[in-house]
């Protein structure tokens, strides 16, 4: 992952493909969350396969492309027609593919990017002053647009549950039917109580200061109101 | 392949599965070509998976469905998220779905067979009147909205290019690069001179009479011209 999906943490790609060349193994990239946000350096990187996708940058979802190093051959992933040389058969969705390239056409890092990051620092200095509350994650190698934050004392599944129509996630989506807490996060070394006391907030192209700030309000609201009914005293340090 | 692509041909599903569960073997169904055109009989044929399409009944491209008999298992045709319950992972394009969804809710066989059925008859009777013209594969088992017509002495794809704005195949789409003659034809006995001298014409849930008169028109006169431009005397009867 170019971008990890759950913490936006960048990983740094071209001493990853350095290792893995240095032992005779392919690199495949997964560029879903970093493309249109941060620049991609596929030659620099000297990557053997990149995936990415349309969704994740306001373009229609159930379409994505794949970066192929010239000379690389790749088993077919999909048989039955001739359609792509053979790797991926199937009728060509052509609206799907416009609408892909027409994503790719309008989104601009230097554009986006700057707006964005004020937005996550309005954000995060908006949560960071609820009692108690961390970023989880590098704050200093992590992309504009996620941010990923403990409540200790509150589980996280109840407060998305207390925000009702702000669209935040306690997990991946890939995998929000798990109940267990994210594996990337007791990864990172969070205890399973705090993994569960944590949600990734994501910022769009269009969202605006006033959503943040109505975010921010409603969070600590609902951080207030949770902490409260809580059956005992919350044991935030020990997480 | 409950309908043939290239010709329309209806195979009996029932008798199939009958004879594949005699030998221990599951049978898998391609319904693309017939869904919304003849009826399905999902139940009373026993099949053990059945795959659907959205795009050939009006519906968006890129969107499929599978049937699976209640207790079959199946690998994962997709490994990565948890979405569709592990077997196929990717986020879920929602839009398609949608979309799917309401091509299925329009299709209506008992409201567009009729007509199509007409369409082709009108269409079957022009092309059969130009001499030597005949009709590939079975007219009393076909589907109405497919014909596949052979004509001597005439290159399929330079008939093909003639007709420029009419959108005809001489071949299936999944293997149009191929110049080889279709495999199909040449299975149900055509010379591979006969199958370089065919094309299949769909007819659509919008096309209308006059849309067929002119197609006749057309091909009638783009087979008369190349019949006359060819350099030696056509040997119909051999094909």
């Amino acid at each position: 992952m170019h971008v990890n999906n759950e913490l936006g943490t960048i990983h740094d790609i071209a001493a990853l493909a350095a290792i893995c060349h240095e032992h005779g193994a392919l690199l495949h990239v997964d560029a879903a969350q970093s493309v249109g946000k941060i620049p991609l350096a596929l030659n620099d990187w000297e990557v053997d396969l990149c995936s990415l996708t349309a969704h994740k940058i306001c373009g229609p979802k159930g379409i994505g492309a794949i970066f192929l190093r010239r000379g690389l051959n790749v088993a077919a992933f999909m048989h039955g027609g001739e359609q792509e040389r053979g790797v991926r058969a199937g009728t060509l969705a052509t609206h799907q593919i416009v609408g892909m390239g027409e994503a790719y056409e309008l989104a601009d890092p230097q554009v986006d990017s700057p707006r964005i990051t004020q937005l996550r620092d309005r954000l995060l200095t908006g949560l960071l002053s609820i009692d108690g509350v961390r970023q989880n994650g590098s704050p200093q190698t992590c992309i504009p647009n996620i941010t990923n934050v403990c409540f200790p004392g509150v589980e996280g599944e109840s407060l998305r549950l207390a925000l009702s129509d702000i669209a935040v996630s306690a997990g991946s989506a890939c995998n929000s039917d798990i109940p267990d807490p994210s594996y990337v996060l007791t990864s990172i070394g969070l205890s399973d109580a705090a993994a569960n006391s944590s949600l990734r907030f994501s910022i769009g192209r269009f969202t605006t200061a006033e959503e943040i700030d109505a975010v921010v309000d409603r969070v600590t609201a609902a951080v207030d109101k949770l902490r409260a009914l809580a059956p005992s005293a919350p044991a935030w340090c020990s997480a």
